[in-house]
């Protein structure tokens, strides 16, 4: 059996009856935090704690090039990957200056960029192939490629774990890499690329109409090979950095480490693991609504509610380092505000 | 004159300029972080400074009674006002962790709650009325005692500067201001009742069609005497509290500092402000989007975009507080993000 099929854990749902509980006692109109509850209430039951916390968010970016770029389908060129990885580590990134300010851990894990071998402080090279194949013409990675890099995010969701990490974030770095994000949705939710493409870092829309056209070939391609299986659409339209993300969500939801989705290609990553192993969907917050055309419909999918919609749409994790604030003071005002009776203050509605 | 009508600072311009040409040169895709850019540059203009920050967030509670409560259109009692005064200054309200986790300055003012004199540690007591008068039955305040509550507003902003304020929070509590909140909007804004009232703190349907009943006859009742006053609306069928916000928000923008407005009570007491004096408008953040029925038309009148979008229906500053940490993080990255060059990454789209 693969790894990715054996069972998640399972929220706690007596930590979940109890924060609810405690919500009813805060001094405020009942249910007038909404969303800051329901977040608090959600870590609490995951956790399994009286008093969640983020104390110790964990931020992994795992970056991937993209075959696919030969067609001309981006804005930025491929160079930009590597060259980021170097500005992660340096704390120059957005992620870099998100982690910082909440004090969260961030490990940057090169799947497979494309270029000579490299010694950059602080990355983690793990080139299981120098960028992945060019869909338009061949599976982008073989499924032994494929299972390699989603062992990369489960590695990483291990050593999360291990370092004490509440609530963990996966995010990405790869030009190009919403095309083979978009191409991986179409396969899982059997649409053609109109429904699920978008500018990514911002394409003009002659350039946009023409990577619409690079997924349908793409589509028509793979089609026999892929059928209804959705390791094989990974294998055939996705990318080493989406197939890694894929892992890590996984994985935290097998050993009971909350996560936090960021934006489109993370997010098409949590439906590869929820059509993968449905459970894990119960190990997910969501950060934030990106301005990637065809987010909403994911989301929509995943019954997901992203906590923030700031029309952000750099990847990076960085929807979801943005929403770890809120998360935080949802948290904070879980566990430090006075209940009726501590503040006697009237709790009962006339 | 009336000071409330005295000019505004004007937000510096080329403030404004060099932080858009920041943004373009930090690593990331052009406008790739949206909301987060244009508060960071707005707020550059506010503070005329090329780091903007909130490392000095002022927020003050207003609090005040409504003698409306008389006719039964809030869900809670009229004592709770007065008990929650003691839970700000105490720690336990919602807005008291806010407060401690931004490190904000928290000033508790009472414009006015029903009852005998008293003595709350940290609780600055200036009760204009004990409670206005059922403005179902005569106007809420007279044009003495509501000017009397701007000024509080105005004290407030003066001496936040005075403290190093870098940003201002208004936040209120009274039992019955929503009530209050609505019909001064109805009159701003020549609605009925209809159109801009809705459940608060969490009254049922039945209750809710009589606190449309109560707004609407008292619209009538005070149509005379207002006519299209903002003044003497806001004296007809306003709260101390909403007048002590406004002149806030007046005088925040007289002497330069930026003001993040909260739900819907303090919307209402922003369009009051912008009413009298239009560039008070320039000065404004808008933080959250509130549950509260209503709220996004005033923020439509405003032209407003919150930074937030999360149910909360709470008050006191909750919102606006809640996205003091977003603002914090636009600055953040605005300020430590390193810029192309810097971090030798190509900016150039190809």
């Amino acid at each position: 059996m693969n790894w990715w099929l054996e069972a998640c854990q399972i929220p706690n749902e007596e930590a979940r009856l109890q924060a609810e509980a405690r919500q009813l006692q805060l001094t405020k109109p009942t249910g007038s935090l909404s969303e800051l509850e329901r977040t608090a209430v959600t870590l609490a039951s995951l956790q399994n704690s009286a008093k969640p916390n983020v104390n110790s968010p964990w931020i992994t970016i795992f970056a991937g090039d993209h075959g696919v770029m030969e067609e001309n389908i981006s804005a930025y060129p491929q160079a930009v990957t590597r060259q980021m990885l170097q500005n992660f580590t340096s704390g120059g990134a957005c992620i870099s200056v998100i982690a910082k300010e909440y004090n969260a851990a961030l490990q940057v894990i090169d799947c497979g960029s494309v270029g000579e071998p490299y010694e950059y402080v602080g990355v983690e090279r793990h080139c299981i192939i120098s960028g992945t194949a060019n869909f338009a013409k061949q599976v982008a990675m073989t499924e032994e490629q494929c299972r390699q890099a989603m062992q990369l995010g489960l590695l990483s969701a291990e050593k999360a774990l291990e370092n004490g990490a509440s609530i963990y974030i996966a995010g990405e770095m790869g030009i190009g890499n919403t095309c083979s994000a978009s191409a991986v949705a179409c396969f899982l939710l059997n649409e053609p690329a109109e429904q699920l493409t978008g500018v990514g870092t911002g394409i003009r829309a002659e350039q946009l109409a023409h990577k619409k056209n690079v997924i349908d070939q793409a589509l028509a391609l793979h089609k026999n090979y892929v059928g209804t299986d959705t390791f094989k659409a990974l294998c055939a339209v996705g990318g080493l950095e989406i197939a890694a993300m894929t892992g890590a969500y996984i994985r935290c939801a097998q050993i009971g480490l909350p996560i936090v989705v960021d934006g489109f290609i993370s997010t098409v990553s949590a439906l590869v693991a929820v059509h993968l192993n449905p459970a894990v969907r119960d190990w997910m917050l969501f950060g934030h609504q990106s301005a990637e055309y065809g987010h909403r419909r994911l989301l929509n999918e995943l019954s997901a509610a992203p906590l923030l919609k700031l029309n952000l749409r750099l990847g990076e994790g960085s929807g979801a380092g943005a929403a770890l604030g809120i998360i935080k003071l949802a948290c904070s005002l879980h566990n430090n505000m006075a209940t009726f009776a501590e503040a006697a203050v009237i709790g009962d509605k006339i």
